[in-house]
């Protein structure tokens, strides 16, 4: 499930998106930058013919074996120096000119900020295509199990009947809310840095701003209006749009394990026939792993974003310490976000649904959860107040007896009598105690949320 | 300058903008939402004549002077059953039938949501003027420094020249992009939210969507796909865009604190003729008060953040705590980026820029901000990387020497003998020393920005 | 339940601890600091005698009705020089040299950062009064409820038996190791702050040190190495440890409001026979309101955490920005932390045990939880992991067939073949499959936890 | 500079620190667990004479060359089963009973839990030895430049003087304190984790207990009053103290940071003749490389510690997924603990201070540092408002006029007049502008320092 070279002890849980964050898509994103540049000046007249083409060709990480950057790293305070005399270094002899066109202009923060926004294209691209799987198994479970009656729950207690269907339309809508944020983002928001050393392109006299157009248009980013060095904002919207895709999906894998539980039961996991979710040392356990997993990559989002939120704070052209902390805080988010999309395309292709569990536990309370819908029907006659109090004794007493609730209501005599007045039948108790008849527009409900999934993928 | 009602100890600092977000706010949002259902169920036909008119009229904060509510809410884990009780009693017993249409098809949360979102409305409005009058001046430093020159400086080191209004043109397009995110998420996603007791909408029939729809439109905010009670997503968007806002106009107060520096002295605050900036002991202070609230407020942005992502993780149809986390912090954040606004419009709109202190400040370094200048003079001839290493050591050579950078070089005789062989004069060595020569787009950049805001505001 | 003065729409969630954070603690813990500092400066010799009574007469926050300190506090950044003034303008005209005493020596950062000591103290006193209360409700559950067999559960799943007694005293011990981390950072860390303008105390010569280990001797507060204006390591040690006592309580919560949960229900609240815990539309609900607010409060420490740890990046002799941002962070954390020891010392004192429901739930999942009890018997002569197979294989089967683990592992032919062999018993397996043969130390842990408790209580 | 392994494109920056936190670094330390824990069960009986020694032997990652338990730890949810089949079929098959010795009694959260801490204390070991190396440096500069006067500022303003000998005490301080928490976690918080599948060491039978003593004792970590596995108030208190030395740390490089300034230039890094601090494109730059990385590893503590706070609300006796989101961000708080101790003894040992230009910075501000001394010497005769008023309008004048704040007093008539009624006399006021007649306590808070110091190292 791992992708090649990413082979770390916990890759296959934290880092099992379709892209790369790691070295060595860093490393690949800033040849990218640096080879687009090249093309970019030729294209604008700035380097030689043939000089993108060069530049180009060497600009693999397949050239950089040891990737060994690390340790000049920290005499520059960043590793672009020394990446960009190791590219000058291979640029074939005869591209005359050629080695003239690397980094002209940039600096830098022109290179990791733009790779950076390069990988996130790439994470975002790989995400979306995890969340498309992921909505669309949400959307097929929606539909099927639209009528799939079971208790509805608020503060983990059973309050009055839902379907799984429209558990499974809430989470589709969330997960196509955050695809259109991550859409949003990665087509208006992720931009080409190119400022030069500090923010006026000053190497390249009054063409740069030309040189930054073409530069963008090489590399498939937006131009923006400014050189963004320390103008944050764009990071903090994107890393917002990641931490609330792993929110998203979180909430989803909370509810699974919760009704996952051995005791609930409603839902499980594909254990891929026990090869999942095995214990080192309990024969019996089957561990809902990818909801597991999706809440332990989740919950490290909002520290992330945090990170980051807070990193904006940088001094005049170029911050001290703020941008260097940005960038593998964003390479964790990215991470984490491809991750929890790639489980929770998994989770949802495989999650066992069981209706029968569903409808026992709501069976199970005495009609408890139908109170509210027993309370509509007394409320026109003995007032909203009068009538909540009436259901609300009777449900103490059906829950001390172990009783029904509507056996609670009418063998009370005061109650019997309070309905006698209301002139509420046993029968029309009897039915408002009927699941299906209290779902409200819930079918509606469904049905709107299909239809919007629908709309996002025309 | 505070509002009425908030005169709190530190109120003058954090919770300057022109909308609450206290008690009161949040009691006449919860009031407000409450008339508006009793306005949307009379439209629905759920409600006798005149029962929206009857809610209205008494939902006020001023019918509750004590705001007793508190200790109530403790039994009920919120407030609203305590207001719901309070605001039924108010209703004038003439008005047949609007008791009943008070909350009805209603949940706590539905209230309690629905307030929020529009108290975050009223913020954002508020916020938006502020961020308006902001911008404004910041478009005027633009244009009036679009050729002050003064040391742009990266990691707090003199970089290479830029000018005044490229800075405050950068802060007005931070300052454009945070407005048109607020703007968005104002328009877009603040939305009612109305599901009843767990998102069916039960207790009004088949008839909820319809009332939700009628609700939204009374109340100015958009209507969901589906109730959104425990799909936070739209809390993370909200806080994501504040936090932004805080960061953005943090920057801003980072730069002012920085150029204000005593040593520095570039800008300096407006204090009101001394009447502020004053210190307890020190006759001679005067502090910039505006960017240091600026940046008190706005570091509490990311923590703030931080919470409400990560209680986006919400079990089933409504979260046991994570949803309760919410309320403060939420109003916490609105509260920071009013009192963040203001202060900004503060102190962008007295902001006192002191070019002959830009000069001095650039002129006294020997012209060393120059020297990529100079090294791309001789990069032609010398190589880039040699150029760099002349340069390089000349620079060192002028700082010892507490000399000039084009005496440096002149007066070394290795230095001397290439620049000669590369054919280049003093007269262009002097000549590429001035700051003037080495603006590159800075010009077009601010065209940019302010094309930018024009069309924003337009 | 709330404290006079607090009467706010959320006081009684989340300002529910007997010690106050919000304006009047701030300005009497100002004004205790100021009284405290002429009382000291007169044993020193540096005020006329009857300075310190004259200023500690009028030190109180009933002479200061209109608190309105705010609207000034935004010209000075803070709201001391405004106190200051109006507590020397209080001062009886009698008190010859009196005023002269008034706030000498000081800045507004020591008055500032000493009272926020002082608060600090007043709410990690009430605290650990409320967590003492807790902790014997912990103990006297970790006693009588020792050999109470529940599920044990791992990853939300049934794993091994423990007993209620163990889980309560693993809440003990968290709750005991929570107040000892308190109790140091009292006795330890709350430290006097008084430096002067930038920590030199130059205004009072070199007697400074000598006034301010008197200040510290008045206040009942530690005497720092130097002064600690921008040493902040202290606020964050104390943060720490107000996040650490809201996280072992949160960790409660979440688990009462999992055993409390309608399928499971194992315990319940004390909902004070239905006065708590009611629902605004649902009659039947019985929310666990304690648990809940518990979540609601500790879910926010970690953002006020961040925010503090963050904020002790301080410029210098005194932060631009970053002091501030501490103010309402650290009064929010304690406020949250007193409330969240309030409403635990309220949770554990009524919470409500059903052995029954504990044994039913472990007894409906036919031994699985065994399991691992039952390879430890056939290990020896199976070896482990040929063990752990079989009886996984069987586990399997056994959900599959709703049937008990011993039967399905005795008529499955294979299985039987292999007990056989190890010479394993029917009535082996069956004593295997005993809860309480299979409880380990859980005796003894109780028997620690009970040990700790006294000696930490001694 | 890096260490072995740690070759990574960032790690030069941020993974300095002599102890590693990586897989191999993870992978030992499982491997140490699981060899200590043979050990412990030979010790007790419970394991074949001869076992520990033959999984000793083979527990060594370079047994285990392609760490290719990531896959795996898919399947489980953690790489431990994986490890624990890998780790027993590396046992030679003449170490009779040593196999089934692997793992007995244990949980994959025990080995996880356990090999954390070890980590976490060789971690804190090589720190120590850094933040001993910084604080020796610190001490000396408090010591030989406590006489070396410079300006105090306060809000980025000049405020009175201090000496750099001060600054220098107030880091020390500050590095000493944060060694004193490291030492105190190390030796009293870093417990072993053993409880076996729920906490209760069942399959140990009652000698459970004892075999934890003894895997302690093997590992040199504390023995802990319960089995900690949901009980994560010691990682929130060794994330704290983490995180407090890196603030500590990150308050130091702010302010080298702000002192390295172009325009202020009291202190330099040691750039290593030029080898470190360079631009990719400006030849004159030179960076204080070792600051901004240290601010680069601090800012992201915060929300780090953020994450472990949040994630200590772990369910029952395991949690889903707050248990999963330590792991890395534990580790990453430790590689940046160590890589911001590892510069800050670099930073420290090479420190340039340069006392000419302290005094040059102080001696432009016409006195006006002064001016709260002054007010001080006409406090007695004029009272102490209207003695700081008199020196404020001075002040103003003084640098409105760019005159010396004696001349700004003595020319102005109201002034004089004042002075001479107050019998103050020009020799005094010039004596008052003397900053070396103004630093209070500042000889004895560095002796203080120093002292505190010796008796932490002794």
């Amino acid at each position: 499930v791992t992708s090649p070279g990413r082979d770390g002890l916990f890759s296959g849980l934290f880092d099992r998106g379709a892209a790369g964050t790691g070295d060595e898509a860093w490393l690949q994103a800033m040849l990218d930058t640096e080879a687009a540049l090249a093309r970019a000046l030729e294209r604008a007249g700035f380097a030689a013919e043939g000089s993108g083409a060069a530049v180009t060709s060497v600009a693999n990480v397949s050239f950089f074996p040891d990737k060994s950057f690390g340790g000049l790293a920290a005499t520059a305070g960043n590793p672009v120096p020394a990446l960009v005399k190791a590219l000058t270094g291979l640029i074939p002899a005869t591209a005359a000119g050629a080695a003239e066109a690397v980094h002209r202009g940039a600096t830098s923060q022109d290179i990791i900020d733009t790779a950076a926004m390069l990988i996130s294209s790439r994470v975002i691209d790989a995400a979306l295509a995890d969340l498309a799987t992921a909505a669309g198994h949400a959307a097929a479970m929606a539909r099927s199990h639209a009528d799939t009656i079971m208790a509805g729950r608020t503060l983990l207690q059973q309050a009055v009947p839902v379907t799984f269907g429209l558990v499974a339309a809430g989470w589709l809508t969330s997960i196509d809310e955050a695809r259109a944020g991550l859409r949003a983002i990665r087509s208006r928001r992720l931009a080409v840095q190119f400022g030069g050393a500090a923010g006026t392109l000053a190497a390249l006299g009054e063409a740069g701003p030309a040189v930054a157009a073409l530069l963008a248009d090489e590399l498939g980013l937006a131009v923006p209006v400014l050189p963004w060095h320390t103008d944050r904002l764009r990071i903090i919207e994107l890393a917002a749009t990641l931490a609330g895709t792993c929110a998203v999906l979180g909430k989803i894998a909370r509810d699974v394990t919760l009704l996952a539980q051995t005791e609930i039961a409603e839902v499980s996991e594909d254990l891929a026939g026990g090869e999942r979710g095995g214990s080192s040392t309990m024969p019996h356990k089957q561990n809902p792993v990818a909801s597991i997993v999706i809440l332990g990559c989740a919950k490290r989002a909002p520290g992330l974003l945090a990170t980051l939120a807070a990193a904006a704070e940088q001094e005049h052209q170029r911050a001290a310490g703020a941008w260097h902390a940005e960038w593998e805080t964003l390479s964790d988010l990215l991470r984490l976000t491809g991750s929890t999309a790639s489980w929770a395309a998994d989770l949802l292709s495989g999650l066992q649904i069981h209706p029968a569990r569903m409808r026992a536990n709501l069976d199970a309370t005495h009609g408890l959860p139908m109170a509210e819908h027993l309370a509509t029907l007394l409320a026109p006659t003995l007032g909203r107040l009068a009538a909540n109090d009436l259901i609300a004794k009777a449900s103490l007493q059906a829950t001390a007896d172990d009783t029904n609730l509507a056996d609670a209501l009418l063998t009370n005599p005061e109650a019997a009598a309070k309905l006698a007045s209301a002139r509420v039948s046993r029968a029309q108790i009897e039915a408002a105690l009927n699941p299906a008849s209290y779902l409200g527009a819930t079918a509606e409900f469904i049905r709107r949320a299909l239809a919007n999934h629908a709309e996002q993928d025309s």
